[in-house]
């Protein structure tokens, strides 16, 4: 049996009364040699769901309190109510004596009517997009780069050392090697590339909090991804994430605010 | 001394341990007879605020776990982190055994870059608009309605019988009598109308989850609000609003994830 490195490095233990064992690897670790916020999310989320025995996360809101590290972590869960259409628990991550990061979730199938006013990104097909990998220097060093394949319509400008000054990217991705995208790695994939501030000139962004709608898992294949700024204020901005699957259904959606560096 | 309804409704008082009391009065309930979820937004921020001794709220994430009843209640608030730049807290409502809601926030003192890429709500000035209250039975019986002074380019289709199947409102917002809007009441006024998906044909809605980004406190003057809703999925939607000043200035924005009822 082979298993993916994603269910490994989202992968934690039981320890009992809530509390779970959870190695943050350096597989996923951004340009600044930190785990992504992303991944931290995604494993938060998956611990808090199989401690409650719920599955179908349906929102997830979480506050990053300080930088993470590589290494072992510790994932303290609690379970605040279990309605019968909607299941909310809660889950801090610590290291040693730091508190990482805390996530509010709530799980539940859903049903009923639906109706989408939005539409998924105008890109050209996956294979007719360019791979970043395919230029050597214009994307920073960073291991997350092996975890997700990219497609991309063009080149970032500010790959190339000319910012567009549009703070929007629209790009395909999906887990490196086409592995199943399943609710938590959806989280993950809103917070898996470059901010788009950095088309604004900004060096980089760092996440105060986030909050993911997951509206239904993919169908298998490529995610379509828009990613845009609207409001920078005094320092600290938006970022909105919008994640369509090939068959052009929106299955998530995120904002986040974040503070400029 | 006069103290505005807001302020009496709104305020709680310290127990020790973090845990403070309140009360949840009748003055702001939704047509569905309950405390409307934007005031016990707003009450649960400033308490949290308080007690922490921060200011400047800056991300609200509250999770609604319970329907809430007008009476005694309890706030149980605890420090997550007194970072340098961002303070972090958290605050669970409870009223008797029952848990209604749980709050994770934010503060901070902003400074840096603005970009402003929006643009706020194209509406005739407020003196141009149409009172819902100038139409006797249009608006459902609501004591919320007494707190909030609306101001509507256009009578709402569904108040009318005939929903647009537009999900998308624009109107005008003040505390009721022109009373001073702080960050909390910015909270509240982004879930104190009627939801867009009203005109959709939805009987109601109830918020699951709301996000909330304080960008600025507004000048003094009407707040133009943008509510939209463009995602139903399998009986769950998600509901934007964005709230702009009379300066021409993003002051919030928000979004929900709420359930057709």
């Amino acid at each position: 049996m082979t298993e993916d490195i994603y269910d490994i490095d989202t992968s934690s233990v039981p320890r009992g009364d809530g509390i779970r064992d959870l190695t943050l690897t350096d597989r996923w670790n951004t340009p600044l040699g930190k785990p992504n916020g992303g991944y931290i999310l995604a494993a938060m989320l998956r611990g808090l769901g199989e401690e409650m025995g719920v599955e179908d996360a349906m929102v997830a809101a979480v506050t990053y309190l300080a930088s993470p590290e590589t290494g072992a972590a510790e994932l303290r869960t609690t379970t605040l109510r279990r309605g019968r259409r909607v299941q909310t628990g809660e889950a801090a991550l610590w290291e040693g004596e730091r508190h990482i990061a805390q996530l509010q979730a709530s799980f539940g199938a859903r049903s009923g009517r639906s109706l989408e006013l939005g539409t998924p990104p105008d890109l050209p097909a996956p294979d007719d997009c360019l791979d970043p990998k395919d230029f050597p220097g214009a994307m920073p060093a960073s291991t997350i780069f092996d975890r997700v394949d990219y497609r991309l319509g063009a080149a970032p400008g500010w790959a190339l050392g000319t910012p567009s000054g549009d703070p929007t990217s629209e790009l395909w991705q999906r887990l490196a090697g086409g592995r199943e995208i399943d609710l938590p790695a959806l989280a993950f994939l809103c917070d898996s590339f470059a901010p788009p501030v950095l088309e604004i000139g900004a060096a980089q962004s760092m996440t105060v909090q986030l909050t993911v709608h997951l509206h239904r898992k993919p169908v298998p294949g490529w995610i379509a991804t828009r990613l845009t700024t609207r409001h920078v204020v005094n320092g600290f901005h938006d970022e909105d994430c919008e994640l369509w699957d090939e068959a052009g259904n929106l299955v998530a959606q995120s904002r986040q605010l974040a503070m400029l560096l």
